[in-house]
């Protein structure tokens, strides 16, 4: 056994070269046509291949791996089907703006015109959830793994996906590629940087809207400085990849969900500066509604592109306007709270949190409408990181949970999950267990597609009956989440007063394995 | 409340059109943009809603209701996401040509140019999986509807993707579309017809290879009779949609997965008549190993497509034969035999079931390596149904039985499950659960992916070490099923001999909800 790279196939010429860009763990839910890939691992150490039993865990962790770790793992998926089931998660992935070299098997090249059972078009299932594809073959997957290393590490990060016919797995070992230079970000015009420092000193309303890199470290401190220095408000999109939050860091809230407070939010704003993020849209249109969330009367001047590197333009910007050491505004202080008591409400769990939240600690949110409340109520937490749903697609949690784990062993992570988030990719459970990742859930247990009963009625379909709530509702029977967990390999406990979520909490917090929490509401 | 037409919105004249199809259950998992439908339920009472929590157990549903009823039942999925989760199963469905009206919901016309969070591209994911496909639009959905149901009711059937916008759906009511009338098969030609004839009249050793219906009813009785007057083989494809076999049908052996055992099928064949089957190639392409089963002297003969009356078909070759009065060969009897105790084996289990299969029963198998010598071992069971995964994609059968005993709920259904398999669509049993389905679960929990343990040596990657095996192994944690049934709803029984595999698949049979047996291996 050797770490030096002598590969025997393609198969371990991909893996020598992804270690040697940087990508050294593998989530995978491998089939035959991956077995090559499987084999290599028993010769290759440095890789560490973490096993999912269900794909969306596979993709999901892969995107929560790179918002901890900032650089991307791969993943091992089982042909066209394999794709399909980690897709969902591969959507919330690119909205993400996630890294990840996708590793998509494939037929044999000589065996696909045979539209064997598990034939299908994998390139075309790949292509709506993959910001860069393609189709590798034998003698050239090293170089193929180099250049999608390269597109998954850029700024933004991509969805990287590599198709890997198993003849290009079991065909003759090839030169391991060497990593590919990262191109430097293009600096953001300084036109862009005069425009947004005019609109900010116009005198009219101003906010900035944050996104990505601008809502954590020095970027986010900077943020601070110019609101400080303008008046200018500070707003982040509705949904975030990872925010650096909490005591120390600038308070800069986050867009509502809802259209009604959405739309609210920029009724006086005249000027928007966008950092990063895009122009304001409702998440869902509703009849009569409007999409677009500013008025008629803001103009919006984009100071840079997710491209861009948003700590350099927002520098750039805080020295056009001289406040590049004016005191930061809104800096959360820690305030030591009491525990709240008695009946569970999502004020109470957000009180909880904000007096419970580790120093440090990776939080996941999953709730929903459970957890409208809590990023408003948390922010005198101790310093954290926040992870937000990305693309709407539910099921995220839990495998992006089990991603920042792997990447940050020594942080604690908790995961905020609405019970039928969950129920979308349950299987994480058993990897979390296998792995013995350092994880504390919090199931909401309200029974219901909650925010789908709100949604009713946004719609205009009002006074559902029996049936319609039927479809909503996911009591009859009540899941279980302690047996589930258990069944599982996840130790848990049950809470159905405020104390006991306090309690249960800390106990999930004090175990350095995964530990799931009932909360029964 | 009435059921007569008077649709109040789009979704509603939908809902209507579908009725008027014949398509009165519906397979869902909601979100926002299918409001309307849901809210049309209320309303609408003869459609029958059955949720499911995630959506790969709506779409293999769908496939199994197809396969039990013979027609198509419909989704409702939310968005690309939602599509995504559903992707797997419909590639299942669609090479078990199972008819699906398969609808997605979409963002209304107006919001997509904005790239909401939820956006993606529908239609890019949705042809891969789909033989039929619109995209809807206010105005325009009653009629497409009917479009579509013609498509999935078609010889074979179709997966027919309806696009659906949320603004058609809160638009104003249409004029429900009629049904539209099916087309007839187009006739065998009897050139096709005397070929074949000529073929198992010439001396050489011949085979018929049948597929879909050719292995059911009056069909499947009349290649007994060909085989009688011809002395011709009878073989089913790999993989059937659903086979009528037991006691009084003519006994017609499957083709085995495994690449050698395929090969030698076929090695003394060389003459091969296809009656709705493909020319047969090997599941996966292994190194050195040639794909087409068949010798380079056996001469193919295609009898019929999927797309013509394959009793027809049949028909007229027996006809032709002179066979249409032979009394059909090989036609199984019932034996009532021991039930064996002891160590659990492959054998030990067929001969369970061989025992236990209760008449007209539905057997949904998903059992991979465990399974393998299910199916030559119960030819003597009582009269039943047996249906296998089609396109290979594990995570078909705990949904395909939801379906299955939704369009028979006078049928006893039995799901026989590898614990990796089951472990991709779990959620399907709290549908179980809520519905009070009559299924029988068997889980044979050898805590691996067995049938890639044998893979591994079949592509070449000999003598696996620990950190191959550590991949492929799903224990450590071992999954507790009896726990994460009862967690979902579901009752549930451990069997470690079998005398105890006999005891709790007798209780599970009279039961009359879902029952689940946790077979360790």
């Amino acid at each position: 056994m050797s770490d030096v790279p002598k590969p025997a196939s393609g198969a371990e010429s991909l893996v020598w070269t992804l270690l040697g860009g940087g990508v050294d763990v593998c989530f995978a839910n491998p089939g035959t046509s991956e077995m090559h890939f499987v084999s290599a691992l028993d010769r290759i150490h440095p890789m560490r291949c973490v096993l999912g039993l269900f794909e969306g865990v596979v993709t999901g962790a892969a995107d929560g791996y790179y918002r901890a770790a900032g650089r991307p793992a791969s993943t091992l998926l089982h042909l066209g089907p394999g794709l399909s089931n980690g897709s969902a998660n591969l959507h919330n992935a690119r909205k993400a703006r996630s890294g990840i070299v996708n590793i998509v098997g494939e037929h044999s090249t000589a065996h696909l015109r045979y539209d064997a059972p598990l034939s299908s078009d994998v390139p075309g299932l790949a292509r709506p959830v993959s910001d860069w594809m393609t189709i590798s073959a034998p003698g050239r997957v090293a170089e193929d793994a180099a250049g999608a290393i390269l597109a998954a590490r850029g700024r933004p990060g991509k969805v990287a996906t590599l198709i890997l016919p198993a003849d290009a797995s079991w065909g003759p070992p090839e030169r391991v590629a060497a990593p590919r230079p990262l191109e430097p970000s293009a600096p953001v015009p300084e036109a862009s940087v005069i425009a947004a420092a005019r609109a900010l000193c116009s005198g009219r309303p101003s906010m900035l809207l944050l996104a990505g890199e601008a809502l954590r470290g020095r970027a986010r401190e900077l943020a601070g400085r110019i609101s400080a220095a303008t008046g200018c408000k500070l707003l982040s999109e509705q949904y975030n990849a990872r925010v650096e939050r909490g005591a120390g860091r600038v308070v800069i809230p986050q867009l509502p969900v809802p259209a009604g407070p959405a739309l609210e939010t920029f009724a006086g704003v005249q000027e928007l500066i966008l950092v990063g993020a895009r122009a304001p849209v409702s998440f869902f249109a509703y009849p009569g509604r409007p999409s677009v969330l500013t008025s008629d009367h803001c103009v919006i001047t984009k100071l840079a592109d997710p491209e861009h590197d948003l700590e350099q333009a927002l520098d750039a910007l805080a020295i056009e306007l001289g406040a590049a050491q004016t005191p930061p505004a809104g800096v959360a202080e820690h305030v030591e709270q009491q525990l709240p008591t008695g009946k569970i409400t999502s004020e109470g769990l957000a009180a909880i949190l904000a007096a419970q939240i580790p120093d440090n600690a990776f939080v996941v949110d999953e709730a929903i409408t459970t957890g409208r409340v809590f990023l408003p109520l948390t922010t005198s937490a101790r310093p954290h990181d926040w992870a937000s749903i990305m693309g709407g697609s539910l099921g995220y949690g839990l495998p992006v949970a089990i991603g920042a784990a792997v990447a940050a062993p020594d942080r604690k992570v908790i995961a905020l999950e609405g019970d039928g988030s969950a129920m979308y990719t349950p299987q994480a459970l058993w990897t979390m267990a296998r792995e013995g990742l350092d994880i504390t859930i919090l199931v909401f247990a309200n029974r219901r597609y909650q925010v789908l009963l709100s949604e009713l009625s946004n719609v205009g379909a009002m006074n559902p009956g029996r049936r319609a709530l039927d479809v909503l509702s996911i009591g009859d029977p009540d899941i279980q989440w302690t047996g589930l967990a258990r069944s599982l390999g996840v130790e848990a406990g049950r809470a159905e007063t405020l104390e006991e979520v306090s309690r249960e909490l800390a106990r999930g917090l004090a175990s350095t394995g995964p530990y799931l929490v009932e909360v029964v509401i």
